[in-house]
């Protein structure tokens, strides 16, 4: 049961998004700029990223939903986004995201871990100023998101399926969209 | 040295935010309707919640600043602030924000470190949901701004007169309006 009181049957950070929604519009911009705005990295592989420090925050919602969101970008894989989870350095993607990954790994425990070294093999394999920030800031954020989620012990959904329909709809419309649209058909379904 | 390539000269999160001004606009949002919007939690409050997360997760541009805004707003009083950093419990504060700090330190490790007897502590003291889902989202957005500071080597000044200063106009202007000030004023002199 969640510590405070959220809306009945809303998964994951959707219910104190709802409950919240002054809060909840300036980090879905954050979510939607850095996951899903132009960028050198793809969004399967910037989700990726996403799901890789959920799961080392065992963060059960936010790993599985952005794993599903990042196998919904990547052609619908699912081993590789698990062989991430499991472990990168031996997963079928680039070098240079293993680099990164490794980055937001060090983040996800604290931004002092982080390593010139580190960023030398960034850079080794081709990793941009920019890329090196967003990927920290993408850690830093699910470091927030996965808190959020979990601080206020809210409901997650067991069945693989809700989260592979709901990445279905956040890969096509995004984040700032889907939310606003479940807030307004979630409150009119409430109210009735 | 910063990790990446920053404006030169400008400490902490601002040389980041000067960087990605796509990301420093939702941010800058977030942490003002977090700190400084209408609320039963005073701006005072809530930046000592702010200051001692960020003193647990060792960031010291983030917590020195931050306890300099919760100074500013609370009269001046820099031993409350350091006193709250070093041990909440003795610190001359509400029982209420006691409580909320016990939450926000069990946030700073994990959101699932937070039980349903923290929240029982802090609903005896009088604590609101609104209260309670600030805390956590305050505790789990200076784990995010906490990681993006240190995460990329950003430069803190030494001197506390800097943080004084600067906590002045935080105080005064908020989060957005200094932060878009500043970050006009020094392109213009990075241009000339």
């Amino acid at each position: 049961m969640p510590h405070i009181a959220l809306p009945d049957g809303v998964p994951g950070i959707r219910g104190p998004m709802m409950f919240r929604p002054e809060t909840a519009k300036p980090m879905n911009e954050l979510v939607d700029v850095l996951l899903r705005g132009p960028h050198t990295l793809s969004p399967g592989e910037r989700e990726l990223i996403g799901a890789y420090v959920s799961s080392r925050n065992d963060c059960f919602y936010c790993h599985t939903i952005h794993g599903a969101v990042a196998a919904q970008h990547l052609g619908g894989d699912e081993d590789l986004v698990r062989s991430v989870k499991r472990n990168f350095e031996h997963a079928g993607i680039s070098d240079k995201l293993k680099a990164l990954l490794a980055i937001a790994g060090k983040v996800q425990q604290s931004g002092r871990n982080v390593t010139p070294e580190d960023i030398e093999r960034a850079r080794r394999e081709g990793a941009t100023d920019l890329e090196i920030h967003d990927t920290v800031l993408i850690a830093a954020m699910f470091c927030m998101c996965n808190r959020y989620v979990d601080g206020l012990a809210t409901w997650a959904p067991e069945n693989p399926d809700f989260y592979r329909q709901r990445a279905t709809k956040i890969a096509a419309e995004g984040y700032t969209a889907v939310t606003a649209a479940i807030t307004f058909s979630t409150a009119g379904a409430s109210a009735a």
